[in-house]
């Protein structure tokens, strides 16, 4: 009779799979409140190490961290006419504060574009503080109908950036090097994710942006995943909240601004992108536990040479955990770590000290085999570099294989059923666009017809990526 | 004529001093909603070196981090009577979200050990479950009638401890371990803050505790600032959510339990604690800069000079930045620097050339020379290590200076007036306690007759310290 699986198989039910791996990898667990999430130590492990390598790519782009409240007077919201009609159906509104019902509601951000402007306008005078630079790691909230953890959750943690500049070209320029070099690079290089660049439409913009450049990611079931956005806002919120420099003399210029934001969804885009009927993959550059060593059993020889395997290990820079729990079933540990996607084990039990081996098990191409133990150090670093390069080509392979090219509305629904279809822009159009709305399908991006991104919306030959979304 | 002060003197009115600081060193703003605030990019430079220095302290402890959602359902707060009355009169609620009323109204957390107890409840069944070490980094929302920037704020950012233990034994060690090895070590070594440790009086401990462990600093003007605390919860919570461990057999008992934490409070300890008429003192082992390589003139040597020696001392592990911004008059970068407290600055001008050295000017004890440019990178740990123990020592001088033993409640006050009292607490005891509670004077803690913790509120020989406090 063969094993029940611990999860059930992607094949049969991805959403289902999904939930199962969050539950049974003790990932996340469903808030009490609906839409809410709590973020178990493995699963906050997972975006404190995102937070750790975006942080440092964000300081070398030259912004500063910051910290706005997250209460915002309800008339702010009302300044701008996109933002706040994209943004209150979703409001979470407080009435009542220290006992009292408060004379103006006040809204827990959704973004925060307007309560920073109230500030840069304040501390932006001449053309000396600009470029101005900021980001805020923070939760903000959208209340969610259909939340789905860690993807569309009331609460979420994330990122967001906020610039002002002295010129569009410059404020455009930014943008898009966050777009590229801190996200692209992140969501590449760290994450694995042959995530996809390119400019949104003028409907899927960002409720008060002029332009929005997006990072779409293609999960193992097919359907793509928006997995972060950068926004060139024009002087739309610094006309709102006359967010200005002094030029030559007395005169004033409103500043040109841009957002930009990524947030725990990216955890879920991470499990949808790698993860397999056994539970999770985690890439080794982003896992916080990159290999385990396990004692098989709880022999005082084995013990002692899993300890000093680990302290081996740490010592060659490999982030490492010992697991020397055996009162716990061996096979029970480690279907455990196998599910939590940690991308090394090495196995130790009694026979193999004698051999001066342990068993090596590679979580992401899957295998096991005998190594010896005094080259373990200098082979696992290696190992651990081919098995993130893995993870980015099947991440590219698969995008590759399930997008095809087509060129009707019929043909757009059809490959959206399993991947993403590619079609001419000039040829969609928005009219094709709100058509394939009507059935589920969106725009996810335009692209160049070389795979760039496109330097305006309807340049030549501008290729629309059309899938369903998360 | 003398030059008008930067900031209004201590002496003559140290809360204006405080907020002329926290403005002219750009460190926070008001927000708009009354009590809260806009933490300025250096301001939150503070706390993020504050976060780092805690989190890894914290992780050694052994607690992992997670995140709970900020929305708590009203009921919840309920459950536990003695946390529900202590907090409701602080709270913010949500009564609208996503368009709609809210069937329950929902609490934004003011502290999470009703929600956290929700989910201890599920995940804790038998005694390998247990200890369950768990730390949050969030914020946090407690009405304030009377706010003040940093110290006491409607929104504040903070660490909450929570655990849960198989007895009371480990439960109290663990609470006094946070106090002692976690928050005494960090204030004492990286925020050179002498803090005293002591108990809490039952009027003064948390709302929901059986004991609260406090640390308190004594500020500039000699009032008290409680800079973090650590909570044995015993088995309230507990039974107010039923989380509960499996004994032999099916017999269950509650857990015991800890919560415990320090806030963006501590960057209001630091300022008032280092600061003086010049501005902040920043401690170097909390520094996010340590130094600042000044160019005095636009000379291209003088500029090259600046950017060899800030390169020379980052490679010597000192974090520096180099100032040659040389279209801002150097005067007004000088006082800049010395507002926002960088422990040390190097002023290179075109005659220091010549002579190959640089002017080495001391924030922490005052003072200028001349030094070997060369020299530098040998010289400067040192002299960070020495003005780190010299803050320390400040500190600890201006506790004793400033305390004076008392023995009656006059006493008691009039020591308040300009410092702290220690009094006898059998002497004083609860009738005494509210007597000065309506004299604006309170008892920040019992500390034992040699000066360590007390293990317990009525252990012979406790001496109360009395002061006004934050």
């Amino acid at each position: 009779m063969a094993k029940a699986p611990v999860l059930t198989p992607q094949a049969d039910d991805f959403p289902r799979w999904y939930q199962d791996l969050i539950n049974k990898a003790e990932l996340a667990d469903n808030g009490p409140v609906r839409g809410t999430m709590v973020i178990r130590p493995y699963g906050y492990g997972l975006w404190e190490r995102m937070q750790q390598e975006l942080d440092g790519r964000i300081k070398k782009a030259g912004a500063q961290n910051a910290y706005f409240p997250m209460f915002i007077p309800q008339h702010y919201l009302t300044k701008e006419a996109e933002h706040v009609e994209g943004f209150a159906p979703e409001l979470a509104v407080v009435t009542h504060g220290g006992g009292k019902d408060l004379e103006e509601p006040v809204v827990v951000r959704p973004t925060s574009e307007t309560i920073i402007n109230e500030y840069f306008a304040k501390w932006v005078q001449s053309h000396r503080d600009l470029p101005l630079l900021i980001n805020q790691w923070a939760n903000v909230v959208r209340w969610e109908l259909r939340p789905r953890v860690f993807l569309r959750t009331t609460e979420f943690l994330w990122q967001e950036g906020h610039t002002a500049h002295a010129s569009y070209e410059d404020a455009r320029d930014y943008a898009s090097m966050i777009h590229t070099d801190v996200y692209g690079d992140f969501m590449t290089n760290v994450l694995g994710i042959d995530v996809v660049l390119g400019r949104k439409t003028v409907k899927e913009r960002f409720a008060g942006a002029i332009n929005t450049l997006t990072l779409e990611g293609m999960m193992g079931d097919g359907k793509a995943l928006q997995m972060g956005t950068s926004h060139e806002l024009g002087q739309n919120f610094a006309k709102a909240f006359n967010t200005t420099y002094q030029l030559q003399g007395a005169e004033r210029e409103y500043v040109w601004q841009t957002s930009w934001g990524v947030s725990t969804r990216m955890v879920g885009g991470l499990i949808m992108s790698h993860g397999d009927d056994n539970g999770l993959r985690v890439p080794p550059r982003l896992a916080a536990v990159q290999a385990v060593v396990l004692a098989i059993k709880g022999d005082d020889a084995v013990i002692a040479k899993v300890r000093e395997i680990g302290a081996r290990l740490e010592a060659a820079g490999i982030r490492t955990v010992v697991d020397d729990r055996t009162d716990t079933p061996f096979g029970r540990r480690a279907v455990d770590w196998e599910l939590k996607g940690v991308p090394l084990r090495i196995e130790v039990g009694p026979r193999d000290l004698e051999a001066g081996t342990a068993m090596l098990a590679r979580r992401i191409p899957g295998g096991k085999e005998p190594v010896s133990i005094d080259a373990l150090a200098a082979l696992l670093p290696g190992i651990l570099e081919e098995d993130q390069a893995l993870l980015l080509r099947q991440s590219r392979e698969r995008r590759e294989a399930r997008t095809v090219d087509v060129k009707t509305i019929d043909e757009c629904v059809e490959a959206a059923a399993t991947g993403w279809g590619r079609i001419s822009w000039a040829d969609l159009g928005p009219e094709g666009e709100a058509k394939l709305a009507e059935q589920g399908v969106s725009v996810r991006c335009l692209v160049a017809a070389d795979g760039s991104v496109p330097t305006s919306y309807d340049q030549d030959g501008n290729i629309a990526i059309v899938a369903r979304a998360y």
